[in-house]
């Protein structure tokens, strides 16, 4: 006879075989049994409580974009409700997660319209299905027993084909219901049609090895993927000049004598745009045309000059080839692509490691000082994140060898990255984290700097504290906008308030030589730092209020 | 020729109409035109900063609670998604209220599927509209400008005639747009049918004159309908013994002599229930029958002896009547009940001002001593508020004449309460916000207490610094439950980290003499004070644990 398990457990079990080894969530009485099973002794798997629900599927967001998938749990209703925005923000972005809702018994359902249960939308229980179906790659409800394993398996396999969020909702006696243990999921993904894939690296390797000029553009799914040493290897060997994108600035290629910089449309260098939509053939890697991508649509792409290798699809010259999957194609194209001789590459960030380091000054701190200074600090293998201010100035930073980087993508919620890198930081225990968030950012999730204190989490945190959304300030610089000004925090006292030691984990930095000491202190030591980097509020990058002209509609 | 103004400066002056005063909200590119009329000097309306979009909905809600409508506006996507949990929360409270988006071009909505535009849920501009359908009255966008005073009048009459949130979407140039000042919106409220309104009248009164025992159960409506002074007069004149229930405890009616108690279904003192359930005649007056109004569905009502006066249909021991409103009803029945003699009503408030009051020792602070203390601090007129422990011991604490209250509702979100009681503030400037949280609930949406302080709101918050959901470890008192324990935070130095003045505004409270020196403190003074009130993480009184029974499903 098999043996038996409980709902729970077997979605445990499952979770675990993805990689998983933290569920983010919070309790609430209808998902009791689901977080009783987690905690029981040997659950292979941790529970990490966070502030609210929105932070928790942020962390699962964060932590899916280093491992490969995420979890978090909620109650139903409220709990759910709350981590909508980080749903849909984890669709945009093409993360593979897996929110786990409890809900009332089934009995409830049969009841039909007679009852107002607490968390329910009035009597209507399926409000919650409906709200997330539109945000999720899928979205269900285990009704009975004998529909439990196919059901998670299906959302399982949606969410890693699709590369998108998904939703669980399991009714109270579900979750302790009983059920045979299954064979594992024994996940593969989705294979490209052979013929079709061979004809494509045949055709793209002759098309891009007899082309004049070639220019490359790193994308979002590269990263998604984990086709990073893949593409390093190959941008390396062939030494095309090649550029990264807003999506998922790929930082880590940054250091390659070959990199032209940072491109986003209109809104770049124009040594980049050169390169690249100047090129005889613009090949893209994994990179969708989002608005940010594109520099919100001021690129100028030559269509018949065009290879895109999509995410499953790729557009060859006009000719678009479906079922063709970029982590089957990459590989197989890597060995294909003829190395070109050593072009001399113009250093194009504005902010650099390669440039001459400044000496810090007793001057208030800018942006223009900071900037190159934290190029210089980022060690290879950091991770290094930022939002808004943070992440746009960062896009224009050069990062080092080995640096995995995080922004808000073409979803651009405020208030995401941070609660985002806090999932990075449970992936990743062993690497420091650099995390830039703009001062009205912070504002809205911020509070989840108590669980970086909880776990000790290596966070250094960054806020720009310019009395405000600066980066809208960049939209109408000329004008009244009062509604752009925000309550002004002493950011280097909340570890204290948060539960940290007395006098311990902030700084407040007001000019250029406390920002370097700040910087320095970190090197040496580990756990939360946070440096309140008090900036003019109209201390914006030239750069920055060039890419805030589209924005004015 | 008629008068020309902007579809935004319209939308204020709808806003104004209905006696708004402020709009809470984040800006966002796509809603700028807005804000910017918002902010144009000699606007009738003020915009009000909150940290995140679902607070900024809270604030509404709350405000509403006070004035009879809010309103909250957000930037597409991101900004609207950030506030589904307090639009269902405002959706399942019958609170009215209007969430502004702002949304792209109408230009983009022609190009359909071929953009990624950033805020958007991959190509969908739909998904917004349909997120919101399941959690409001009413959702739609203004596609063209001919639709813009329709489209908002329709709206603004929907949540006034259903007291609910409604969520209406204005693309850029749509905000800009020109129309001819139209007229007024003379908002009336949906009128009875003269012929039933009347023979339930009578029908009612008679029914109630002649039975022997009657009771009484006050529900939310007559706060959403602002009947408060017509049943205060009428429980008055009668001497109807009656209840105060749940989802908006009419704590201003406790002082009189008539008054039961507070009703709760089986987890309510006895003596209530013999007086309510046990009547010849159980009257409720615009109580719907939530599962937490009927103490999670543990009442016993005899249906033949139930007349059940809802917002807009009635009860009648069986017979349902539809169209005839509580706020026509009310005011004529209470000419027609005859007054009863007084009956000796004995206190069943577990906590109550009109006990002796305990003087303080230095014994470690306990919930049996807080809430009698609190009891005799709270003044008449004050508002008092609270979540989940919070509110669930206050419904137990008897209230003073003119108290206003307010909790979780059936929706029973965690965070809910706190930016609610902020939103009542704005509404009632001149009133004195008595806020007890629980912790656990607080971290979820705390940061709002820098508004507190950049608004400087009479607002006393008591922190119950349980470390963790104690009303979860409730439901499981005899188990590992280590998911219910969180980061035990130093609330009391919160508003300086918020930016507060340097020692000012917190105080840290072990003992019953501190916690009355802290209440004393705060009698003398005004803006914001925190009292981190450290209890015992098993710290329950013995109905809560009664109460929690039923929630282990």
């Amino acid at each position: 006879m098999s043996q038996q398990t409980s709902v729970s457990a077997f979605l445990i079990s499952r979770i675990q075989e993805l990689g998983v080894q933290h569920v983010f969530g919070i309790p609430g009485d209808y998902v009791l049994p689901f977080f009783d099973e987690l905690i029981k002794e040997g659950s292979p798997v941790k529970h990490i409580g966070t502030c609210n629900e929105l932070n928790a599927a942020y962390l699962a967001d964060g932590y899916s974009r280093v491992k490969g998938f995420g979890v978090a749990a909620v109650t139903y209703g409220p709990g759910a409700f709350n981590a909508v925005n980080a749903v849909a923000g984890a669709y945009d972005a093409h993360v593979p997660l897996l929110l786990i809702s409890g809900a009332p018994q089934t009995a409830r359902y049969r009841q039909g319209n007679k009852l107002l249960l607490h968390h329910a939308v009035g009597s209507d229980l399926d409000a919650t299905i409906r709200v997330f179906t539109p945000i999720t790659a899928a979205a269900a409800r285990i009704d009975a027993v004998e529909e439990a394993i196919p059901t998670v398996d299906w959302l399982l396999r949606v969410a890693l084909d699709q590369k998108r969020p998904v939703y669980l909702e399991i009714p109270f006696d579900m979750q302790k219901a009983q059920i045979q243990v299954p064979d594992r999921l024994n996940y593969q993904p989705p294979c490209s049609d052979e013929q079709a894939l061979h004809r494509v690296v045949e055709q793209v390797a002759r098309v891009v090895n007899s082309a004049g000029k070639v220019g490359v553009l790193v994308g979002v799914f590269i990263d998604r993927e984990g086709l990073q040493q893949v593409v390093e290897d190959m941008l390396s060997a062939t030494k095309l000049p090649f550029a990264t994108t807003f999506d998922q600035k790929a930082g880590y290629l940054e250091y390659l004598p070959n990199c032209l910089g940072f491109y986003q449309g209109g809104i770049c260098a124009q040594a980049v745009r050169d390169a690249t939509e100047g090129a005889d053939i613009l090949l893209t890697l994994g990179m969708p045309r989002t608005e940010f991508n594109l520099g919100f649509l001021t690129h100028d792409f030559k269509e018949d000059r065009m290879i895109e290798l999509g995410y499953d699809a790729v557009n060859l010259q006009g000719e678009v080839v479906h079922g063709v999957y970029l982590r089957q194609l990459l590989p197989l194209l890597a060995q294909k692509i003829t190395p070109r001789a050593e072009e001399l590459v113009e250093d194009t960030f504005p902010f650099t490691y390669t440039k001459h380091r400044a000496g810090p000054e007793d001057r208030p701190l800018t942006v223009d000082f900071m900037y190159p200074e934290l190029a210089h600090f980022v060690q290879e293998g950091d991770i290094v994140t930022g939002n808004t201010g943070g992440y746009i100035n960062l896009s224009r930073m050069r990062m080092k060898k080995g640096n995995t980087t995080a922004g808000p993508t073409n979803w651009a919620s405020l208030g995401s990255v941070f609660p985002i890198s806090v999932g990075m930081a449970f992936a990743a225990p062993e690497r420091r984290i650099v995390c830039l968030e703009g001062d009205g950012s912070f504002q809205m999730t911020g509070m989840e700097l108590g669980t970086v204190l909880r776990h000790n989490l290596n966070f250094l945190l960054i806020i720009l504290n310019n009395a405000g959304y600066t980066a809208e300030r960049a939209i109408h610089p000329e004008r009244d906008d009062s509604y752009n000004d925000i309550q002004v925090w002493n950011y280097h006292l909340l570890p204290e308030a948060l539960g940290g030691r007395p006098g311990s984990n902030g700084i407040d930095v007001l000019t250029e030589s406390q920002f370097t000491e700040a910087l320095a202190a970190y090197e040496f030591g580990k756990g939360l730092h946070v440096v309140n980097a008090r900036l003019d509020k109209m201390d914006i990058p030239s750069f920055f209020r060039e890419m805030s002209d589209p924005l004015r509609h």
